[in-house]
């Protein structure tokens, strides 16, 4: 690593606040073409850059490639974001003169770019939440110029993607200044204390995320912090769900849980289970995937502590767990015991689950509502059962996305998405940084009183006020 | 003042979290019925809360009478808002097997209410802003239940408000608990940190609002706080507006900063004018209204202390001004004042309003560029210089509504209305507290996956997979 010396720091965010409002002027369909650009590119460098990935982070050129494609499709999702407009949730209110109270001037409503953010990238999705990922792609179809401070996990690979990025914004007439990327922890606290930036992004651990969130809390000016911490996305598995698939549910769960090595903000870390279940007398003696390495060494070493803490806490036993310590590991523990200890329901992030058994599917609802926020949580169970309405509906009130008789691995890229939830799933309730409302992260409303059409911003000027007349 | 005692702020947020859920999961029609029982009642005992209203606040018959229509007005707003449901931002997206990198999963977004939240009423609007104002109305329309932290200023006007909204609550069959009301600092505070609270609402001083967005920053699971804190609300006027229209300039002004005694959010505070303008000369000899006592003794002490600051700093001029120190002041001073001296540009809450003489145009832009985050921003000038769009698009990044040729006072109630921007306008920028977009503060998105449709909200249960693409 090389980490970014102050003067640098501080002459990247002059150079990205020189480039902000230019970015934001530039035409949405403009910004379009700049996307489609980083895309492209990105695809054409994918054996350039795959195996650099793979040697940074131990992850398979399978994975990678798909992530990579996915990274791709973002960048062009966020492209037809921007052609589309919706997003802007524009409105316009024709002058009223009987309007109630008072007579209504003519207001209209759009949204504009925050400025310069900084985006936090993550060790766990070298692509997608990284340097040319999902908060990188959401930003700056925002408008807003983005600095990158780069995981320590994946320099190379970082620095080789950011070099594919500016090519493509040079390339394509882009503001200098609209993209860079910074190096170590001190110079992001720096970026992000800057007061000309307006927002930060994060994906990773709670630790991390919320001295990052506190630092962008207690500035003089605070500004937003989007945060995507730590979630174990609980499942809810009922007795008549067990009794009617509980093997099927067993052999998902062992998919899901170590795929990519349990690496994942959505691998689910907790499953509820009625005691003497088939799901976990099936989890005693199916088949599990090798051990296999994980992401970087820091990773190894702080998922062996948290995998212990687990396995050897009193209440815990071990189902299933290797010679080796990163061989897939299934613990069982009771209702009781999670009731008497919850910092068992916190994550640990590697190839473990916590299989927690019940006695009495009436303890499910008030476990549910006593978790903290997630990301996800998922429900196995039959459609007609009385306790299934009841569950969603406290679940709804705990998570961002809820699953019904599906795992939560595997986060689909489309306007319907959802990936955040209550802290500590993320430090913004109401953000989401996948899918096509991750933009809205990034811009903020204006609305304009009484202005001529020819001083608005395009996508105001409409002449016909019944046909412009968005919102009854 | 009776300050509500530790205790019963405890039991008081236990029952508005118990009362949470039944309420968010009452039907939209149903919360819009309670709601516009709650104008009904207060259009009802109309009568006996202005006479109230006007001993606590000094404020005039007609001023209360429009501010209570216009509260009234609020909650049918927020009804009819409920009826529309467009602001759920229902998104649909069918399963398809052919989504790029991988399978898409039915996936349906809606959004579901925060939780139990905490409104701190504001002191200059007793009706508008306060116990059955615009926070609390756009909080109970999303489904939360409110805690609402009485102002000192108006207690007994509180406490009957409060009664009108229980009884209307009540009547309706509304669940107990949904709302009430408590007194004193600590005691909100105490609610604000209380974990079972989910976010905040404030209108009020930089220093109040400041001090309760860090408390709620600060807590071991941090919440949202839409603090609404202060601005000055510039207002630029070019060398041309002022040579055609610099008279009549001049007394709308006098007009907009002495409205209700200068005690508006968005009281035009700056007022930026050419040198030897007309503006100034007319200001010079126009009549002033009277002195008009302000809200309480704590908002008097405060005014007259930053007024003196103003008054006699040693580059302001004072043009006009009364022997009775509530007169309404014109205080001038230069641009190079203001470069040297930021602290000219805070807020004097009351009826006073800096003029600032420059000399050349082209030393707007940059005093543009640094101001601190308005909620208003107003030009005068003519549609075809060149300094119009400079100067509207570098204001749309630093206030969230701009105004040509109007004045800020007076802020339509309205689904494009924007009343918000960067701190320290308020503690969230991308937030609104007037107009429709107000319940966006109060709700965060879920996404259900894979469910059948009996499972899901209302809103979600579209069967006709193409009609309900709501989204590209």
């Amino acid at each position: 690593m090389h980490p970014t010396i102050d003067q640098d720091v501080a002459r990247i965010v002059a150079a990205a606040a020189d480039a902000a409002p230019v970015w934001a002027c530039t035409p949405r369909a403009e910004r379009a073409v700049v996307l489609r650009s980083i895309s492209a590119r990105l695809s054409t460098a994918a054996d350039d850059l795959i195996p650099i990935a793979r040697h940074e982070t131990h992850l398979t050129e399978a994975r990678l490639r798909s992530e990579l494609a996915r990274t791709v499709f973002q960048l062009d999702l966020f492209a037809d974001t921007l052609d589309d407009g919706s997003y802007l949730d524009v409105r316009i209110d024709p002058a009223d003169p009987a309007w109630p109270v008072a007579p209504r001037p003519d207001l209209r409503r759009t949204k504009v770019p925050l400025g310069p953010v900084v985006v936090f990238a993550a060790s766990n999705f070298p692509f997608a939440f990284s340097v040319a990922g999902g908060d990188t792609a959401s930003a700056l179809a925002a408008g807003c110029s983005v600095i990158l401070k780069a995981h320590p996990g994946h320099p190379d690979l970082s620095r080789a993607t950011a070099a594919v990025v500016i090519d493509a914004l040079t390339s394509t007439g882009a503001p200098d200044g609209v993209f860079h990327l910074i190096e170590g922890e001190a110079a992001g606290v720096e970026a992000l204390r800057d007061r000309r930036v307006r927002a930060g992004a994060f994906t990773g651990s709670i630790a991390g995320g919320r001295a990052l969130f506190d630092v962008a809390g207690s500035r003089p000016e605070p500004i937003p912090f989007f945060g995507e911490l730590g979630s174990v996305n609980p499942v809810f598995v009922t007795r008549a769900a067990d009794l009617c698939g509980g093997a099927e549910i067993a052999a998902d769960l062992i998919g899901s849980f170590t795929l990519g090595a349990g690496q994942f903000c959505t691998k689910p870390g907790v499953v509820l289970v009625p005691r003497y279940s088939v799901l976990v007398e099936t989890l005693g003696v199916l088949d599990l995937p090798a051990a296999a390495p994980l992401l970087n060494d820091r990773i190894t070493a702080g998922y062996r502590v948290r995998r212990s803490e687990l396995a050897d806490h009193e209440s815990v036993r071990v189902l299933r767990a290797g010679p080796d310590p990163l061989a897939p590991t299934i613990l069982v523990t009771s209702l009781d015991a999670v009731r008497a200890d919850s910092t068992l329901l916190e994550e640990c992030f590697g190839p473990t689950v916590l299989v927690v058994e019940y006695d009495a599917e009436d303890d499910l609802l008030p476990l549910a509502r006593s978790l903290a926020g997630q990301l996800t949580a998922s429900v196995f169970a039959d459609e007609h059962e009385p306790l299934a309405p009841a569950l969603i509906d406290v679940l709804s009130d705990r998570a961002g996305r809820l699953l019904w008789r599906q795992w939560p691995t595997g986060v689909a890229v489309t306007a319907a998405q959802q990936h955040g939830g209550p802290y500590p799933a993320t430090t913004a309730p109401a953000s989401t940084s996948v899918g096509t409302a991750a933009i809205d992260r990034f811009i903020r409303p204006v609305a304009f009183q009484g202005f001529p059409l020819q001083l608005l911003p395009s996508e105001l000027r409409e002449a016909a006020p019944e046909q412009a007349r968005r919102r009854p």
